[in-house]
């Protein structure tokens, strides 16, 4: 059972995991120094633990410790409880679904083991904006994507804002990061992956007819910017493209990957 | 040719259409009080001069100026000059496109005017964040939506991340809001479009049999908590989904927009 700690000091110490959550820079140093992310809300807290990530300390207002008083059974982290304007002034902002909990980072897995009997797999390279990582995530839990591969820079599934939009797939789809960026795709290719990079280049054929008939195949998504990096371009099997409109520069990557991933778990 | 106007005090009274981008409460109630809305750099401010949209002053840094002179030279309205210290204490944020402008709504188009001669239309029903109404609208615009309709209650896809969010799509796509919510369906119906409420719904049926062979279609999607009103899903000629995974909530509203723009404008 989880230790009920009351605190009602906003400065006390104990809460240094959630100080100012809207402070970007500030939040990725606390999180990359102490190994830790945050969860949001019942239903992902609940997630975060049931996939295993052990629990540093929860923070809540006293009317969630009832709906998550399964969870706080089941651990013997420290529950801080602290009224709703506390919570507030310590993170920076309104925290309407009531419950936090700062849970400890497990290693990533192998690639090897994310891809084992994967036959769908979607790769993003240098994605920036966490609710896109969060929104691509949810995607292809939704869609049926058997796993997620990230290049090393690209942004963190489990920052705050990645984890709230992903609804807690972040923690069913697998996902790992490639160790390295250079070769990542040929080295899919040598793992039995048909290797299909989503791009505007003019040589692109439209995705449907790429992917009719494949069997084990990795979409490849590219940055928000610039796209697809051209090594990346040069290295994958097929270049391919959703139409549009003329005279439309791009879908959002979110977008993108909704109708790829759409059409390529529907392939024959 | 625009007045150049050098400002050097953030307090200056003349930069009040700038104040607090941030503030979503305080920002709606000046846009609204001024009939104002704001558009975010080059390219967007280049294509709401262009849609049409009046200008009441610009705001930029001094090395924007080269890049939309020609904008510039064809209004009358003042154009703000002030370092990029200065827009950022005004503004609340690090104005990192450089040129804001500040224009005049215009009232919105007649419904008539909106669908003459569409044959594919998207209608949100109360969608709540802005992020989601501008990617919606990029979407439309790159898969060749002839026309979005927004239920009275949706949020505004002029606010200023919306805009953002579609670059420029608010000022290529046909949209406006409809007068009345209660019937606004069996309207769509009498005007010839087939109206298919994208839902979750136990007796849905898969979306790309339902408008397999259809003429005019609207895609009705629901808000971010609940989905469709009951009334929407009553008084919707086809309740369709796109399927998900067993044990998934939800597509993100934007994914499940891109899917069915992409089912629907691909239909026979
Ligand atoms: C916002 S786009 C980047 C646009 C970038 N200017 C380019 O030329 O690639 C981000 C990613 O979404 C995907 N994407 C967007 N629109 C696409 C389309 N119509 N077809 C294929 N991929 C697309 C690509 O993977 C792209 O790298
Ligand atoms: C986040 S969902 C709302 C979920 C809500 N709990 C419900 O049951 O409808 C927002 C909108 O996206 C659309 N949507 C999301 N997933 C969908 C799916 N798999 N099939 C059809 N529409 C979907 C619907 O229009 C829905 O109203």
């Amino acid at each position: 059972m989880a230790r009920l700690v009351e605190i009602h000091d906003a400065a006390d110490e104990r809460l240094a995991d959630y100080r100012d959550l809207r402070d970007v820079t500030l939040r990725r140093s606390i999180e990359a120094e102490h190994g830790l992310f945050l969860a949001e809300g019942e239903k992902v807290v609940r997630r975060a633990v049931q996939a295993g990530h052990p629990v540093r300390s929860f923070l809540m207002a006293p009317r969630w410790l009832d709906s998550l008083a399964d969870v706080l059974e089941a651990t013997d982290a420290p529950c801080f409880v602290v009224d709703e304007r506390l919570a507030e002034a310590v993170t920076g902002f309104h925290v309407h679904r009531g419950a936090l909990a700062s849970m400890h980072r497990t290693p990533l897995p192998d690639v090897d083991e994310v891809l084992d009997g994967a036959r769908t797999v979607v790769v993003l390279e240098d994605i920036v904006d966490h609710t896109n990582v969060g929104a691509v995530l949810r995607t292809c839990a939704a869609l049926g994507v058997d796993a997620v591969l990230l290049s090393p820079r690209c942004a963190d599934p489990l920052y705050r804002r990645a984890v709230k939009v992903a609804m807690g797939a972040v923690f069913s789809v697998p996902w790992t990061r490639v160790p390295e960026w250079y070769d990542a795709l040929l080295d899919l290719e040598q793992r039995g992956f048909t290797t299909v990079a989503l791009t505007l280049a003019d040589d692109a054929v439209p995705l449907e007819d790429v992917v009719a008939g494949l069997d084990r195949v990795a979409l490849v998504l590219g940055t928000e910017g610039h796209g697809i990096s051209p090594r990346w371009q040069a290295t994958a099997a097929h270049r391919a493209v959703i139409p549009m409109q003329p005279g439309v520069d791009s879908l959002n990557v979110g977008a993108a990957a909704a109708i790829a991933c759409y059409v390529v778990t529907q392939r024959g």
